[in-house]
């Protein structure tokens, strides 16, 4: 079933159609410009990296996933591979991949869903055809990332190890560890919603990870919407809560984000090294750039 | 035919084996400290970013190249595909990818070149299987390089609109472009080698750039590991000189780099962008991160 | 543009559709019943068997063909691997293969072309889908061939090497052909028409091989028709002849064929040592199936 | 571990090393002669074909498998595309696949399995690379199959479904099947034995299917020798019997069948269908090539 009455008019309400333009492929993007990248520049403080990534190997999160998404599979087109032959020459290593481009931690093109036969600022859904991929709004109109990030560290406000399966976030949720980050969140800026439920995939649990999760609530898109924020990345396979908390729409926090809103947003990112450096640090600000 | 007495003299003058202990296979990412990192970013004024990489399609510069490097081949396995078929509702697009690893734009991997049996560090080239991939030194062991990129215009510093194919690159000139660029090169900063040899691939000529090509002589070794390199890129496909400038050695600056000095190199950036940038705002310096 | 009337003529005059019922996707496979393989299997006589097909490796002609037919790219998952690691156990080789369906000899599933909205049978077009593939008419439609193979050695007729380039086979070189090689068609023979042109892709000439080619025109379609073969397959990259006779129509005999008639056909077999072979016994039939 | 004493001494008494030739590396398909495939062809009588392989798709039984092997995934390329544009004019679809070479019905190379450093007709194991495959006993020294197949029904025999998980299959229970079949084998005939296992496979119960298995024992490899076969094939994962006997060996089976006699062997054949036909026609004879 499409979405109801009330997630229409929420979908109206945070419509950024036209709002960057009539022929705009970049969605929230848009919001992180130079200021924003400069604002997410000057928090850094220590100078230390983090890869916020899961490995790109079979152990990658799809077993019982989406259909057709198959895990990484890494295979060598050259193992020590001499030339010429003789001895003490170069030798070479090569190798090449097969992923599915969601396999791991990814961020979602705006083409990803459509519904009504329209994709984000209305481009027509035939836009993506099986030569041409996405030629409207797909991964070639995002642009390197820079910007704040802040890291929402849900169980951590919530004294729990992690989020209890099926659990949907709140908006009383999202302004609660704000406040427990100590920022105030300012356009452009970077949301990792910590939910804790990467923990099951580090413990080699896929299907306790991938299946039932933690997610945002459909009760949170005006609240990000009212904060013009640049990207929401979280730490689980679905995004959104699962199993969703109508039945009657498929995925409509990803319905309205990625059609209406233009709203970028990532999954399967790991966050549990980066909460427990803010929980030592006491904060949970920095610059960030996905994966 | 090995390398000659000559560079094997010049291989152990530079080797980083054991500096960083013996077990270490991040080479010269260790000089990409945490000041290093803080100096990148404090160099950020305009907050502008640019992507250094080549699309990742079917115009990958392989055709012709190292054998079994093919091009990125994307193939959708969903387009606006709904689950439950009802008007309204919402439909997925996604996709996955095959491509040889070195396709595009990319960093080496220190294993990717060993010789006499062994790679950086003295670990065994056995280390690379199959199954199992490298072992040891493979992608995994790169993490996120953020540090201070300091772009070598060749081109804008001769007058010229790009080197000769074949143009061997000597110290002279990297110190020369260094003069230009108006900075001081200091541990762990990241080079940005243009040659504007990618002018041929913007052009369509696959051939013509990754066939014989301008690039980094023996020379330059030493001066790379003087200066204490964190990373260094070219916008070539070979990195080095192609031809060799002597055939006894195949890809010397590969060999010695990778395997000696554990040096973090990578091809086919595109820096076309970046040089009009900087030439506008009359210095080359900026917080770099590959691709 | 579409087919012209006169080539609609014939699409009508040849159709298949409704012949062996409206559910129907085997198409002249029907042909090839019980009768037709006992026929085919009582041709053998020296019990010699020739594989028609071309290597699948990375010579496959697809260079500079149809966009997104890769080349079978084969890779190893493990190579002499053993799992217990001791001396003397068993070591395991096992490998991997991407590669487009069209790459070598194959033969093509009749929903690969369509036109006016409907494949074979009336199917519609919209059967074929990213995540589903062709769900009508595919080659999960495809039986085992086994049926009398006539080769008709149209270089050897003529008395040329091979045809040359563009050359466009007639009703009367089928004709003369038939003659020559001894045979009265019948219904579910299985037709090897060869050209000559693998030469060239055995000489390394892959642009030779599969740009502009000699083939069948579109007079030899109601030929075929009536003859009622099972399959009919060439030693050419196109099948028919390209260019083609009139631009007014892309592939008007892969049009009618597959849509119109349901007709089996395939490409890219290597007919050269099965020529030599009849030349040497004086006659061309034999049981045959496809690669 | 390695072999035992014991399976070494029938490794030795069944080796066809040198038997056709130091350089042979077709093993038993030199007992498929011509002779062979006149007999095989000779037994066909309904000239009903058959297709004994399973479907090449995401059901393929590799889950919970041999690591690295990924079930095939077929994507497309082009869907009902027009290279012109215009209304009527000719759609293509078009396909690749990615898959292991293991995946579904598949014959052994004989390079599949080494030991001691050495494959069949003793090949160094080194022959196998990345880059170039398996140069010697690769699946480029298979020829097309045709002979006389003979069905072994043990289920029928016994009087079962099917056979136990882990059971053993024996010299008498082979030869109780020979009997039931009503023929008196000869050299280079296809044996094609069911154990049943194929309908756990039929049920979508992978590993069921894939995981212990009935199969072959060590106490066949002498009379599988004894009778000359030409291949055997069967209806399951492993092809002899899982877990092992004797966990000192891994896959003796394979070791001895592979690397010392060159016994062409092949797996997950589906015999469900024509194992109906033969109890209809109280005969399990007839014309086979694989898959």
């Amino acid at each position: 079933m499409p979405l109801t009455d009330e997630l229409r008019e929420i979908a109206a309400k945070v419509s950024n159609w036209g709002r960057w333009g009539d022929d705009d492929e970049r969605g929230t993007q848009n919001l992180i410009d130079a200021d924003a990248t400069r604002r997410g520049v000057a928090t850094v403080t220590t100078g230390r990296t983090r890869s916020l990534a899961i490995p790109l190997d079979q152990t990658s999160p799809q077993e019982g996933g989406a259909p057709g998404r198959i895990a990484p599979m890494r295979t060598m087109i050259a193992i020590n591979q001499t030339y010429v032959g003789s001895e003490g020459e170069a030798a070479f290593n090569d190798d090449m991949v097969v992923m599915s481009m969601a396999a791991g931690t990814h961020v979602d093109a705006l083409a990803h869903v459509t519904y009504d036969g329209l994709m984000y600022n209305g481009f027509p859904d035939s836009a993506v055809t099986a030569s041409g991929g996405a030629t409207k709004c797909g991964v070639q109109t995002l642009d390197p990332i820079v910007s704040r990030g802040v890291l929402l560290d849900l169980p951590a406000v919530k004294g729990v190890e992690r989020l209890d399966t099926g659990y949907a976030v709140t908006e009383a949720d999202l302004d609660a560890a704000v406040e427990h980050a100590k920022v105030s969140l300012l356009p452009g800026d970077v949301l990792l919603v910590r939910t804790g439920q990467m923990q099951h995939l580090h413990a080699g649990k896929i299907q306790k990870y991938n299946h039932d999760t933690p997610g945002l609530s459909t009760q949170t898109i005006e609240w990000v919407h009212r904060h013009d924020l640049g990207a929401v990345f979280t730490d689980t396979y679905v995004f959104e809560v699962w199993p969703p908390e109508d039945w009657g729409a498929m995925m409509p926090v990803h319905m309205i984000h990625l059609r209406d809103m233009g709203q970028i947003q990532g999954q399967n990112f790991d966050f549990e090294a980066l909460a427990a450096d803010c929980a030592d640090a006491g904060s949970c600000r920095g610059s960030v750039r996905p994966a």
